[in-house]
């Protein structure tokens, strides 16, 4: 049975699945598995083959989701903890070669905040394929990385797709790490989960405007998605608020085209995406110069 | 009977009182006025006395409400006639002696977009007081003319109102224009309504931090607030999505406590607040310096 | 001869070449010829040969520049006729099939301020591709535009060339129009002069950073150069408020080293970069769309 | 015999005194003494009376200047050092009891680059004076500190030192910290030095702008400048260049008039100004709550 409604976040997929199919069946094809990493709660979901592809809408891969809630309390050491949590789990999906060069692409909107985080994240991309180049006796031992905000179709009349496509094609990355902003169905992991995952990306698919792949396919290399829910649509919120509040339950697709044009986001949007893309670029960072520590990179970037 | 749900919007609170109460029966204390103003619609709402006050949860005094719809759709000539609407409003407001000093004080934090309308609207105002001291040969015709953006507690330590509230004391305008954020009831009139009123205003009244009044009680001068709507609170917007899609009416309040920490917003809020803070700053300096054209004051401001 | 001292403008290169062979000497291969467009002084230099280029230090090629002086001085239209000369100036220099795509390229550092006239003309760039592609009922008889705001090495880790370089192969444009900022060996040059030309760009040449060409050779389509000189060496600075003081004349490489890692701008960099940035993209706009008036750009872009 | 040549920083007027006094006459009332302090370089003029104000063109008191130069150079553990090294010279100037309330007013333009120190030091600072009001119970330890960028006389038609006055007036702190942007006569001064004195300020002195005075005279209580050189007056950097260059000595006022309108500031004024703007508000933080370490801060503050 595939699944009625859709979301960006496989381990949302899979809860879904099991709302509409009942707890006691079993969802072939997929495996999930909790586990906790540097303090924080992780879910891996193995989408294995085209039955388990079609009952949850998603491609055959591997998604990883952190739960960063403390980050938001500001626990003291919440932010090292999740930097490295983000990047061991990034190298569990990640196969380079060492030296290899990587692309960083960071999607979507930087003058609308929550579709900002790509670029954000992007600003936080240790840099350094001029430097390998150019100053080899000193940055030899550094892996190769590009960054690149690809901004939107509006603004550029581009696809960030094909804008990216056209670097890949010119500088040869082995990889291309892909952050975007995403919607969540649920209000809980808005601003405090990041989803990792090894199938690509399809931007702007969170918030209904999906367009060309960035995959392996489209490009020619593999592609490492590394999304973050920063909103939710009008609509789930609406049913979600009914749900939480004991006045019944009601599918999101019952008050379709209501809400179109609204977002809905935390209070503290700005302050939240600023947090996560901070920790994401760090754990890129440690994840591809795995000879940094969290302070060299501090003293490198700032 | 008092009214039972709250909105920052006169002209809501009447429709609410309606609501309740029902359409056959009169509200005494209140009158309100439908009319036209360079092509938009205007309501003017007077509360009369305690009784209507006390009806509508507001004080005595005049609401007037603009709706800019066509601003959104881009027509042509939408800015100009924006422009001088809201002058002309706000001049039936005023009541000042030619060349009598005013203060412009944009409520709000800058750095949260819906929020940022007061601040934004500070930067389009033509600041003069100290020209018209300086160059008097030049500029002894215009009206002195401060501004400030008086930030938000947690960056400065202070309430706006203490803030403006010791500048006044300082430099003695005649009158206070005071403009902020509001929330509303109603999803329609985000982003494309102005509410006049010669109450003055709550800070943050709207997202429900109330805090100490900025009226003529307050600081001893006459305070004319102006603002906008710029979020709707996640409990409205569900309960009218509902309705909407024709799920049965639910009041907001039954919700309470759900979607606490959500803000809901246009998805092109930033583009909404930017070009209403210039229609504002420049219906306000019309208003204030009548010897100007909007020609003049793009070229003296640019 | 060829000239000792080099400068990003051809119009200055003629100077410094008559000071340097003398005023009577005839200059080879070049011509130079004064004009007015729409109240702005235009100085036309050919360089002819290589006869010409050799003396200059410049491909051959056309150079145009326009003294912008009346928009600092912010007289009543002299925006509108600024925009409508360097369009006019613009179409001379393009050689374009009406449809051709064109990719504008914004080169540049948006976080430096006078570095950042590129990126910032790129935000006023009508971007229309996707709407040709998209919309060809409305947008068919615009000619489909792209712009890139091609970053920095030490943020992308990438030329802009390069980037620019794999853009082009991959939306093919038949024309790139670079703008960048340039350095200027006149104080009276700086912010209010703009200098067009069809041999193409070397980024990063006026501060002492040549890296690759951007031109016909490196990119394989017409690349017309829009620069402004926002910045003035400190050598030449020193040289010229001797000069000015009647304090003898010294020769800047005599300074040689001296006043590395310093810039010389305007006060009022900040206002100068932001309103010639605005008039170079729409310029651009008006050049690219023939059909359209600075008023329907205003409502289109705005 | 008085200074011929004037300077913000009294460690300068110093040296100028001796240039043109000879190297051998005694400076009657003034006394001066270098240190160390976290590895920093500190120099301590001491302005005794009436001559050796007259002699430096600087009211009495003290002036304390931090050589930072390893911040430039990003050693590893520079930040705090620094933070740490102002921190304890602050904390000599300051005699405050404990729990006493502070303001610390941010001047300057935050628009132009090297004229937001100021402002950009108020983010920075860690602002309590609402928290120890409302949560005793969690602050009650803390000093009430709160924080205003007083802006510019062209978007607020208010002298910053009136708007400082104002809020002095209406909150009663104990002492104003007021931090602004100086004009230094020597290059290698400019964006590595912080100036602390206890004499106050007066805003936009460094630039050619005298206004009002900011000290204990004009507002009622004590006021401690910060300031920091980000400019070079451009007939400085002439003859300094001149003169490094082994072109004879010339002095700037000689070519008094040549270059208004101009400033020199580093090439990486924007990264320079953030880093001091930074070190500044932290070691702010540090004096004015000894019972935080940087650590408790930077947890505090993000």
């Amino acid at each position: 049975m595939p699944l009625a409604r859709r979301t960006d976040l496989a381990v949302e997929a899979t809860e879904l699945w099991r709302e509409e199919a009942g707890q006691t069946t079993r969802l072939e094809g997929v495996e999930a598995r909790d586990s906790l990493r540097e303090g924080y709660a992780v879910t891996t979901v193995r989408i294995l083959n085209a039955q388990g592809a079609k009952a949850l809408g998603k491609p055959v891969g591997t998604y990883v989701t952190l739960e960063l809630s403390g980050l938001l309390r500001r626990e003291e050491d919440a932010f090292p903890r999740a930097a490295r949590a983000l990047a061991a789990e990034l190298q569990g999906l990640l196969d380079l070669p060492e030296g290899a060069p990587v692309l960083v692409a960071g999607l979507g909107n930087r003058a609308i905040t929550p579709d900002g985080i790509g670029p954000k994240t992007a600003d936080h991309t240790m840099v350094t394929r001029h430097l390998v180049e150019q100053l080899p006796e000193h940055f030899g031992a550094f892996r190769p990385v590009s960054a690149l905000a690809a901004g939107v179709l509006g603004t550029t009349g581009m696809e960030s797709g094909e804008l990216v496509a056209a670097v890949v094609e010119r500088i040869r990355p082995a990889c291309v790490l892909a952050v975007d902003a995403l919607a969540s169905r649920s209000l809980r992991r808005v601003g405090r989960t990041v989803q990792l995952s090894d199938t690509g990306i399809i931007p702007g698919s969170g918030v209904g405007n999906a367009r060309k792949a960035l995959n392996r396919d489209s490009i020619g290399v593999p592609v490492i998605a590394i999304g973050v829910p920063t909103v939710v649509d009008a609509a789930t919120l609406a049913c979600d608020l009914l749900s939480e509040a004991g006045r019944g339950d009601l599918d999101p697709a019952a008050l379709s085209g209501a809400g179109e044009g609204l977002v809905v986001t935390p209070k503290d949007v700005d302050a939240q995406v600023a947090d996560l893309a901070k920790v994401i670029g760090y754990g890129i960072n440690l994840a591809l110069q795995p000879g940094l520590s969290l302070a060299d990179i501090e003293l490198l970037l700032s």
